[in-house]
């Protein structure tokens, strides 16, 4: 039961575009894809983990997800909560277990880094802040969305780039220029899912739509007004490339498709 | 929020078993008690989070944990949740930023071995079997009673104690010993913990009592009568005395001090 569930969620269709970025910035810096794999399925373990804890009744309530019934419909409540944890630790012992050919410092600080992009200071710290919306208006609510989203949706962007480059042996600077443009791409991310939650119907998306407004849920378009999306959005593919200049072109091309691959999605 | 939720549980005064036990085992091997402090409280931070989840009303439903309301009842779910999560990230980067003075490689199966000890071939398997107790009857429910235990109790002070040894840099054989030894006496505190749910009113334990037994739930007592309790204490306690014969008597102490205790609850 435990085990269906967490394959359930994981194997679910997403675009994967979290472990595809892991593995390309590992490339990018000059590391064989292999080392990355076990972190990239680890990000992806955890990005399911928060799906599934984040569509529970007592946070955003869902019951569609990717087309798809969501976990606690289809196992109940009790074994959704379990069935994310199981998946959460499960991303750890993985990285711990079945990386190979990497330095065990590098994993150590890997391990660290996944750990960061999930926790009270991560994904997990931007969900808290979403549950809540008090009342807002004007620059406090921008800051709010900024946090939320930095958190909640750009974690983990971010923590899959930077553990790509740390498996791929990747330089401090290395490290540091993936580690912006994974905050900068996952940012993008966010913003356009949030425009595409407004303007796209729900047989399109797989998903309940409008619920984020309905819901009193803080997104860019209700706080900037829709007309604002594309500038940020453009903005956020700018820095995204300015963070890749360091690299040569060429080797940057998969991860710089990735970029466009998102900001296309509302051109 | 997120924050206090966290602390709240983690400082409510539990008796520290698991990290007694932890930096114990460290001290056995002939390990530095200091480098098994991240680990310890790693072990801790993962039992805080056990508690907050399993007391989950989809889950366990309790309103009383060590006396004081449980985590839904002060924070809301959604909190208890996410403090649930962060508490077991934390967890983990706690292990892999703090551990200092033991080869990395050690900290990597560390890391590995209380994953193992938390996810879906631990606690969390325990948990889930827990929640749904289907018709049993005579050895078939005797089975269930075992795998949960040695599952959802036994594995995170098996952890604990396997953490300590590996931390202090113990021998294979130690650390095989020290699992069996934490195994016995991670299965000890839970029958002492069943058999005190039906003998000890709520006012002395400071949670609701015979709740078990009425939530239909599986506990030795319940499966074997609780004559049969001391039978299976003492021979756990004579088990886990034999996990340590390989050991200085002298150094092996604290860690049968640790047993005694347990047991020394119900006799």
């Amino acid at each position: 039961m435990i085990h269906e569930a967490m394959r359930y969620t994981l194997v679910s269709g997403g675009k994967r575009i979290r472990p595809v970025l892991c593995i390309a910035a590992c490339e990018l810096v000059g590391g064989n894809e292999d080392t990355a794999v076990p972190a990239a399925s680890a990000v992806e373990m955890v990005h399911a983990m928060s799906l599934i804890h984040d569509d529970l009744p007592c946070i955003d309530n869902d019951d569609l997800r990717r087309g798809k019934p969501t976990s606690h419909k289809v196992f109940g409540e009790h074994v959704a909560v379990l069935a994310g944890d199981a998946l959460l630790v499960r991303a750890f012992e993985h990285m711990a277990a079945s990386t190979k050919g990497v330095p065990p410092m590098r994993v150590v600080r890997a391990i660290g880094e996944l750990a960061k992009s999930v926790g009270a200071e991560g994904l997990v710290a931007g969900q808290v802040m979403d549950v809540k919306p008090e009342g807002l208006s004007g620059d406090v609510g921008l800051e709010r969305v900024e946090f939320i989203h930095l958190h909640k949706s750009a974690a983990l962007v971010e923590g899959a780039v930077v553990l790509g480059a740390i498996m791929g042996s990747g330089s401090e600077e290395e490290v540091e220029r993936l580690r912006m443009f994974g905050r900068c791409i996952g940012l993008m991310g966010q913003i356009v899912d949030d425009i595409l939650d407004v303007t796209k119907s729900s047989v399109e998306l797989g998903k309940t739509t409008g619920k984020d407004m309905v819901a009193d849920k803080l997104t860019y378009p209700k706080v900037l007004g829709l007309h604002k999306y594309m500038e940020i959005a453009h903005k956020l593919v700018e820095d995204a490339k300015e963070a890749l200049a360091l690299f040569d072109a060429q080797k940057a091309a998969p991860l710089l498709a990735v970029s466009n691959y998102i900001v296309d999605k509302i051109n």
